[in-house]
């Protein structure tokens, strides 16, 4: 599917005669139109200087990058197409905590490998406030800029050089981040995001040259950044919807990300509502808090065993519990509220837990591992005071995904066709416990689909097709975005989602014969 | 009329609020487009990095300075309006013995000053031809780049500095030369251009980025080459239709540029037709050979004193006279073949010329200025050879206009309402000599205009007006490019056109009365 339909083509230049005698540049552009199907194609001064000697050196042959922008198709690079030269492509998920690079093929479309890293700008702040702070003193833009432009073009020649390739070899560089990450990355000033009226400087970056951004890949490479709805609404999102194709699917579908902020969008081909960013104080300290990363001794999963009714554990890497993360947190609290050791108020129920509840300077903690089995030394509880934010964080999830689908978009739950999870969350949340704490709606599990780094797929997409570039431009011009009114309305909503599942027990039909 | 019509524009951005929180490079694309009535811009990376910080400083009102490619128009940067910051363009004539560089206002559309400046490369080569053998060689091509450009960034910082600015308040340059000379100062190869089937690398070379040119502006400038024909119709030519205005006319009109080709245009708004190049043998060592540089001391006038009947001369400077260049000798010839001291076939009279014809190693020569008199002292004549080259120029000026106007386009020279003269020759000939010896046809008077240097003036032209740019493009599109076919009709005619004023007397009825 790929060959010759991608951003990189083999093409056949006219020969030139006596009576065919318009310019190799001008024989060239023409070629380059037909084969792309378009009307505007800019040819830089780099490919000119050599193309007369080395079109013909090629037999008036050659492969051709190209790649465009809102304006017009670019020609990046002219080779010899016996010359078996790799054309490559880096696909970033600029994320504000965690990093991934992606080296593609852009010939075959095809994954040559994947680097994940911290986000190095994490050293002068964790969030994006922190480093828009910084970034407004003396060099601080230029510090945080170079950090994320060294640590990109790092672990882009660590790929290259692991695969056998050059950095000169990588052509393209597609990137998607939240707002503030993505103008970070093109070192422009960001203030203004956290400023009312909260004005990003740009929402559609132009494609630029590589060279600009002191990406250290081919000459003449480019660089694309998924464009932005606005401070709240990245291009890591827009990169989402294209991955999950909620742009063109038949019926309404929801994709939920959730990362450093929950975002959702709701629609299909016809139209797409999005609601994200934080929502107000009921997710303060909310979704993204819970737990930790996903790292080795990690408690990530937690289920009932059926015969002993004892709660037990995984950890990643099988290493000896040092800790828990979100999904198992979930996972725990779904455990306790299936066993009964939490109440449909959130509070622990000391009949049910018996001793494994205990006061810790006079708040209840349920202790999952004791001190025996930590791999710490130290017990692994879940407090009253932890269990209440989470509580928080899954009314509000909850409250946010009725406030979309019903109020916004008029939509019951089962008109839904599709539940795309995505980011790092959804990578391991397991549905079946956030439905039972009332976290997620009560759909079939069928319709569920985790989506992975969808910000990284959506770049990954764009390097292998040339037409998502449109789709981009067109998701992004037809959201229509909602700011989440935290109003009278949403807070009373917010209280019934509160309780376990939900005050209205009916809304989750699939607990039936749980308590 | 240039007040915000050019390609420096006033602008005033939309203020944001919460409820127009479109990032700050959004609303400034969309008043550019308004302001440009126009659908596509480019905005690099330079301008948004501190766009936030500058458009609320400056209330968000700009100077927006802006260019166009065929593809798109281009931001190249935003002033703050009360700085009074200039912003200047350079038009260069980048002839192939002779340049001139204009620097010009962007903002009022005047010229600040000239300058006139041998071409550098002539050290290297005095014609295309040997610059293109030499650009084939080892580093050629980058030595005779550097050469032009070097001398170009030179005397556009001298014209910056005495007139009181900095290079860097240059933002545009604007090239018109032939198509060699074009190439050759882009650094391409050009070796094509003479090889069989004589195809030049590029027609129309897009926009470039004034950096990438090794031209020394400011950092955001751009710089725009008039494009051409083919290897023998230059953008030089183009500027000098652009010009003319010939585009526009509403009935036939002519140009001749007379530089080291000799180019023909006729035509008005709804066809133009160009024939151009060395028109074969009957051109060889023709009309460009003739005589020497307008220098001081050189002769540019020569006429019949009423009174005495004696020849009469002005020389450049009213110096000590030194030689003749080509205007001089047109009015030489035309004064000798009036006062019948040349014949109808173009040779010296004995009896007319008496002792002013002398004999230098077998060859007669009229001796215009005796070596008394002449500032170089040696006597300054006209050798019947120099008198056969130049019957043969004028013949084939005849000829190649008989045949564009004539046989090509079908009309009489009676139907062409203007004869515009550019070029080195154009600005010095007067059109009663030419006429009276058979070089031009006969004509009234007002029809004739001198244009000057038309190459400038097409530069100059698209500085003031960026209208001129889809001008420029229509007319290269447009206009019809015939090969002159020196063929057994070519020859007749050419047979005619030697004698003097022409074998067909009654073509100059405006000679009735002389010999």
């Amino acid at each position: 599917m790929m060959a010759g339909k991608g951003f990189v083509r083999t093409i056949s230049v006219d020969t030139p005669s006596l009576n065919n005698n318009t310019a190799d540049a001008q024989r060239l552009e023409k070629c380059l139109l037909d084969e792309l199907k378009t009307d505007k194609i800019r040819i830089p001064l780099s490919m000119l200087k050599k193309l007369p000697s080395n079109i013909r050196q090629w037999g008036f042959k050659a492969k051709a990058v190209v790649f465009k922008d809102r304006q017009s198709w670019i020609l990046l690079d002219l080779l010899d197409q016996e010359s078996g030269m790799p054309v490559l492509g880096a696909a970033i998920d600029i994320g504000t905590t965690r990093m991934v690079i992606s080296l593609m093929d852009l010939e075959t479309g095809h994954e040559i490998g994947q680097k994940g890293f911290d986000n190095p700008q994490a050293v002068i702040g964790p969030d994006v406030l922190a480093r828009i702070h910084y970034s407004n003193k003396n060099s601080g833009l230029k510090e945080l800029n170079d950090l994320v432009i060294d640590a990109v073009n790092f672990n882009m020649a660590a790929l290259c050089k692991e695969h056998g390739f050059q950095k000169q070899d990588i052509y393209l560089v597609v990137g998607a981040g939240n707002t503030v990450m993505t103008q970070l990355f093109l070192g422009i000033e960001s203030i203004e995001i956290i400023k009312e009226p909260y004005i990003p400087c740009v929402n559609i970056p132009d494609t630029l040259s590589a060279g600009d951004l002191n990406l250290d890949i081919n000459a003449s490479g480019l660089a694309f950044f998924f464009p932005n709805i606005g401070s709240y609404f990245g291009g890591d999102l827009i990169a989402g919807i294209l991955f999950s194709g909620l742009d063109q699917k038949q019926d309404p579908c929801i994709m939920v990300d959730v990362g450093t902020n929950a975002e959702i969008v709701v629609g299909y081909k016809d139209w797409l509502i999005a609601c994200a960013g934080a929502a107000g104080p009921a997710l303060e300290g909310g979704v993204s808090k819970m737990g930790m990363t996903a790292n080795p001794g990690v408690i990530d999963r937690v289920w009932i065993d059926p015969d002993s009714k004892n709660l037990r554990i995984h950890t990643i890497g099988e290493k000896k519990p040092v800790g828990i993360c979100g999904s198992g947190m979930i996972d725990l609290s779904a455990s306790l509220f299936l066993s009964k050791k939490i109440d449909i108020t959130g509070k622990f129920s000391k009949q049910a837990c018996k001793d494994r509840l205990v006061e810790k300077e006079g708040v209840p903690c349920f202790v999952l591992v004791d001190e025996i089995h930590s791999g710490t030394g130290k017990a692994i509880s879940l407090s009253q005071v932890d269990l209440n934010s989470l509580t928080s964080s899954k009314a509000a999830m909850y409250t946010i995904l009725e406030v979309i689908v019903k109020n916004t978009a008029g939509l019951e739950f089962k008109d839904l066709q599709k539940f795309y999870v995505a980011g790092t969350f959804g990578s391991f949340i397991r549905p079946e416990s956030a439905i039972a704490i009332g976290m997620l709606p009560d759909i079939p599990m069928e319709k569920f689909e985790v989506l992975g780094n969808s910000s990284l797929g959506g770049a990954k997409l764009l390097l292998k097709n040339p037409d998502a570039f449109e789709r981009i431009m067109k998701i992004r011009q037809s959201i229509t975005y909602i700011e989440l009114n935290v109003n009278q309305e949403f807070m009373n909503m917010f209280s019934g989602a509160k309780f376990y599942p939900h005050t209205d027990r009916s809304l989750f039909p699939s607990l039936k014969g749980f308590p």
